[in-house]
């Protein structure tokens, strides 16, 4: 640390050119979930292979899927030495609504101090730091100090279908001692933060039927059940009157947060006011005897995210609905199982029919994902922890998110590697939002982030 | 009852006229709901005015409202003789769905003894019953032996906005010894039925708001109120484990059924497994302690007639819904005040306010309506239940219905008439749907029993 090491100063002469860089690949529209940006999803994979070869990887290859192309690469610098696996994505959201963007989504701009455009930060912008810092390495003539595997898919945002069957036909050509996660956030800017744990998730559709057509309130709704009705009662049965959820067996599985934990929760500033405020809400409600902290990062939930049957239009219609649906998620904490979550949901569906009301549950096409936690005695994650801590002249806090990376819990499963995130959006990024941003502060801190905790992993036991 | 009378032979030699004049009342387009239809309206208004001119009524004028005219009609022979006032309505239902029209909803056309048209039966077969009565009558050479007024509105379809103002600036000009009501049905082809009574119905529309946004559900959705689920639970909350409504208040003023209007209801057959089996629903639900016919007759309900919020696209949306909604009505009884009924629901759904949400009450331009009954012992109703079991060769059953029609209360409060109903839709006249169907054994006894009816009204105490 006493010496300005030669990356440092590469990185310093060619600010512009990585600027610019990130701004061509910020103006390819790479939105997977649109079937008619196919081309830009292979110009953007192309893009980024290209970028790992200029930045010396010797093996770079786009691989097939049964959907978009997974950019591999590997640089492989000594067996002794621990080999990390990097995960981003090259695909972003779709940009609308277009008109409440500044600039145009996929017109990168600067202001503010920040790189505005569709990706800045969720994920081209974060994908392609540790992409600098080795073009970094590798430009100042060393080679990495650490075996290096990059593993960035194209199918993130419309939810990684294909890349958990990936991950399983390549285990091989995938194996590490660890996976950083160049997508996902900071604390703050000032602040520093490891992420231990994201939760798992699992869902379905509920449809209930009373009647083969709507009928007329007036002949039929005084003798026969009513579909809204009984959605609503039967969604209304999924909790009780603590907020917990009803569902039989729902928490038989759920490891009890440890005195430790909730220790280390509360060492994280938590701003209820202003977490309300971001979102206009007026009070905290949730499992009773918990934070909004310790729910939001460890307690499982069941969420309606949708319901919906009968009339809706302006006026009166006097109508006895014979269909209606609804939508439920789960978000899982560990050693919730979510098949065996959907399971004991449906049982308590079904067990609670409303009498005169056919229910059938649509579980759809995924399987749903476990939650993922990491120790923070792993040594990556203490490596981090001190890299960062160093960096920003604080300690990082230890983080959890209440979202899902099911990626995560299949690294694990698979590769029996933990992911460690090491990655730069702000709360402020925008991610999925208009006026997406990436702040030139992360630009320039994040590939020395990575430089040096390539220096530190080399340290590490192997 | 002995000789033939003139207007018989009328009938019988203006058959194919009548016939003819209804298609051409059946082929205008006089669909109230659609604005594109405004000169068919008309058009249909002129129609009906002309015909009525032609049965030899000496007044008969279009009288504008804010909306579509109503056609007046005024013959008055005696002022010792009763005044009925006959209502119906020249409009008609839109006759989407198009395709499942067998021939085109407004090419009107004959098969298995019935005619097929949007508004064959509702209401413009059964309003021309009593215009072709009156021109037997008076083409036969005779005038009418009771005073005759003629109230044709355009609007019912659209849920009659402008007649009770019209009927409360025109009581004078309206008024009346009883109502007969050229708008509704009989039990069955051979089974004459009069109707003793209709619901009322009063409504409103449920808004919960939980925060300001769509929220992220691993960010936000385990501490903070979900509109869906909120929605659900307010909305499960108004009704009892006994399918009562749960609402305080609500049955305080409802007249409770005596022991001969349940005896009544027992006469009149009912097959519940045809009953169910129409509609494809498999239970009877409806509160606790009452018979199927009890309730759709007699019992005011609380309807759920839809409810959305949040996604409802395909597959998953992890989202906490920010906003959902409901719409309610109610059919109600006698002595149900409609506005103190939703003034209680409204307090219910402020008092039950799940935590952390907003609830609002939108009540809608209309006030609601008053349920109507009429006694068995009416001189008219004694008139009906005569001449019907007359023509049919058995006694008439006295029904209710479910639904509501508000001007039978209006024309109660305001011009003090009791409506008698004197209509032939059948069960199967699929009204509001496709392939409405008038039967010609209707189209043949109903102005006979329109002629009869005079005759016997002429007997009775004015």
């Amino acid at each position: 640390m006493s010496s300005t090491p030669a990356w440092e100063q590469y990185l310093q002469d060619h600010r512009d050119q990585h600027l610019e860089e990130l701004f061509e690949l910020l103006r390819i529209p790479s939105v997977s979930a649109l079937p008619e940006h196919k081309d830009d999803i292979r110009r953007a994979a192309g893009w980024v292979a290209d970028r790992l070869r200029a930045a010396g990887v010797p093996r770079v290859e786009l691989l097939e899927t049964d959907g978009n192309p997974v950019v591999y690469g590997e640089w492989l610098v000594d067996p002794s030495k621990p080999t990390a696996l990097i995960y981003g994505h090259y695909d972003v959201q779709p940009p609308d609504p277009l008109d409440l963007w500044e600039t145009p989504a996929f017109e990168p701009s600067m202001r503010n101090d920040r790189i505005y455009a569709r990706g800045a930060a969720d994920d081209k912008g974060n994908l392609f730091m540790p992409i600098r810092a080795v073009a970094a390495i590798h430009g100042s003539g060393a080679e990495p100090p650490i075996n290096l595997k990059f593993n960035f898919e194209g199918e993130e945002e419309i939810g990684s279908p294909n890349l958990p069957p990936f991950v399983q036909q390549h285990a091989d050509l995938l194996a590490c001692d660890f996976v950083l996660c160049a997508d996902g956030g900071m604390w703050g800017p000032d602040t520093p933060s490891l992420t231990l744990g994201t939760k798992g998730v699992t869902g379905c559709q509920v449809n209930l039927t009373v009647a083969s057509t709507d009928m007329h309130s007036g002949m039929f709704g005084a003798s026969v059940q009513n579909a809204v009705r009984a959605a609503a009662q039967l969604a209304a049965s999924l909790h009780d009157e603590n907020n917990r959820v009803a569902v039989a067996g729902f928490y038989d599985d759920v490891v009890p947060l440890s005195d430790q934990e909730r220790e280390d929760f509360d060492e994280v500033p938590f701003d209820p006011e202003g977490y309300l405020e971001a979102i206009g809400a007026t009070a905290f409600v949730g499992e009773s005897g918990y934070s909004p902290v310790e729910l939001n990062w460890a307690r499982p939930t069941l969420d309606l995210n949708g319901i919906w049957g009968g009339f809706s239009g302006p006026g009166t219609k006097t109508v006895t609905p014979a269909e209606a649906h609804f939508k439920i998620t789960c978000r899982l904490v560990p050693d919730q199982d979510p098949n065996k979550i959907i399971d004991q949901i449906e049982s308590h569906l079904i067990e609670h029919a409303p009498a005169g009301a056919t229910v059938t549950v649509d579980r759809g096409t995924t399987g749903g994902s476990r939650a993922f936690r990491v120790s923070k005695e792993h040594p990556a994650i203490q490596a981090a922890w001190e890299v960062l801590g160093d960096l920003y002249d604080r300690d990082p806090y230890f983080v959890r998110l209440g979202g899902t990376l099911p990626i995560a819990a299949t690294y694990q499963e698979v590769l029996d590697a933990d992911m460690i995130f090491y990655s730069w959006g702000m709360p402020d990024s925008r991610g999925h939002a208009p006026n997406e941003n990436f702040q030139l502060r992360s630009f320039d801190t994040a590939p020395r982030g990575y430089c040096r905790l390539f220096e530190r992993l080399a340290q590490t036991e192997n």
